[in-house]
């Protein structure tokens, strides 16, 4: 049971699994704090949230779990401002899609990451962002990846673990960088492809033209492009060495099926497209 | 009204068409062709053909219309084989993905296209593939893109346009190169960044565990990677040029955005994001 849940960011993610725990009576009170007073009103007329604050450390006061779900760029700034404010046996987590980077902007602002910080990922979202997009039903079998640091309180870890599971998720742990790797690879990398082809497209002129003319399969893959501008250029900035690692792998392969189109090799562009197929096919049916 | 229609190829397209023509009353007897017997008998125990042949000439025998609907790299062996069995007022269209290399295919086949080969190309279609995936509906309010030649009888465009009309289809009609250009920017280059995305990550190791953590938007980003690979292969093969025409402009673009990232340049990739959201957004609601 949570007593008192902070969410700082009231959007999709942190106002989705507000309302799966008051649903399951999880948690006593939910407050949220977040910059536009305006989003934090309607959290409130929307029954995502019990109550509201413009400051983040009077959100967080004596709330025995906060919850950190703000653009990656803000989680220092963030941090400072509730540092103080944070009761000592407060549990901090947060929703951060790349977690190096989380875990050196708690680092700086509390001298060191708090042994009661446990680094967190839900691995779901739209592409829809804004609490008014908030559904409890979002967490429902998807995974939420932790990543405790060697020093990080494995009460907290349970805790947070536990939140989740509320929540419907599975829950897995693993280290930082192998988050980040395979973040990276799974949605971080997707997404710049499908943003790099709609704006491309969009720059080839008679660019009305052009979509008009885009089947299902087009929706379909690109719909991630419609995803939030801020947040992932946040996430670019904060994961870059592991998403430039997997776009070198990637523009290698691209090459080569650029080279076999050139070259007319038939047999090379099957022989890919029957292992994407297969791939795809078995793991995601 | 269609008095005969004889489908070569019976698939996905083709099944789809005819349930849809069937439904409407527009059609008396479908007849297909296949090289596959059990696919046939399947149409017809689905009520998506009335009767098949195995023999090309024998199913477009009496047929007033005429769908080719066969991957692009059968066409040409297709219509050598119906070419003497056409009848006289036999209106001739295709399904292709590429209309250039359909129109050179019926042209070496007649020696030149016959003034009753209307090229058509339905935008519609799912990552299925096989007749027992067709359904009536698929047409409704789907583009279907005809290419006419400059001698193609006006008559025999507006049979097929009626056709199509019936199954549910906005028709339209554009040249074959521009039809061409459009549809390698739309459909074909967006199947080989996910093809080769989804072969990418299955090759780097440890794909079991990558393909575990893809959430939604990976899974509507890499859909049309389950599409059939001969189909695929076909279409890289016979539309080509314009594929790499449109690759190298993307190539461009992130090579730009890999740019961004490494120089950790959030300016330019929140500019990219953005641009590329309105558009999506505007053309893809």
């Amino acid at each position: 049971m949570i007593r008192k849940l902070a969410i700082i960011g009231a959007g999709l993610i942190g106002g989705s699994l507000a309302l799966a725990l008051r649903r399951a009576g999880y948690c006593k009170q939910v407050v949220a704090c977040s910059r536009s007073e305006a989003h934090l009103k309607r959290a409130v007329e929307l029954g995502v949230i019990d109550a509201y604050s413009l400051e983040p450390a009077e959100a967080v006061r004596d709330a025995d779990m906060v919850l950190l779900a703000v653009p990656l760029g803000a989680m220092e700034a963030v941090c400072r401002a509730i540092g103080d404010a944070l009761a000592p046996d407060a549990v901090l987590t947060d929703v951060g899609s790349a977690k190096a980077s989380v875990v050196a902007a708690v680092s700086a602002a509390f001298g060191e990451a708090p042994a009661s910080f446990v680094p967190g990922h839900p691995i779901a979202g739209t592409e829809k962002s804004g609490v008014e997009a908030a559904f409890p039903e979002l967490y429902q079998g998807r995974r939420v990846i932790l990543t405790p640091l060697a020093h990080t309180r494995p009460d907290a870890v349970r805790q947070v673990r536990a939140m989740w599971e509320v929540a419907g998720a599975v829950v897995e742990e693993m280290g930082v960088e192998h988050h980040d790797e395979v973040l990276a690879a799974t949605s971080h990398l997707p997404h710049l492809l499908a943003f790099g082809l709609v704006d491309s497209l969009a720059r080839m002129g008679e660019r009305d033209e052009i979509f008009r003319y885009a089947a299902g399969g087009f929706r379909d893959f690109t719909r991630i492009a419609s995803s939030d501008p801020v947040m992932w250029r946040d996430i670019c900035l904060a994961n870059s060495q592991a998403i430039l690692k997997v776009m070198s792998h990637y523009r290698e392969d691209l090459d080569g099926i650029t080279e076999a189109v050139q070259q007319g090799d038939g047999d090379r562009l099957l022989e890919i497209f029957q292992r994407a197929k297969a791939a795809r096919d078995r793991f995601c049916h």
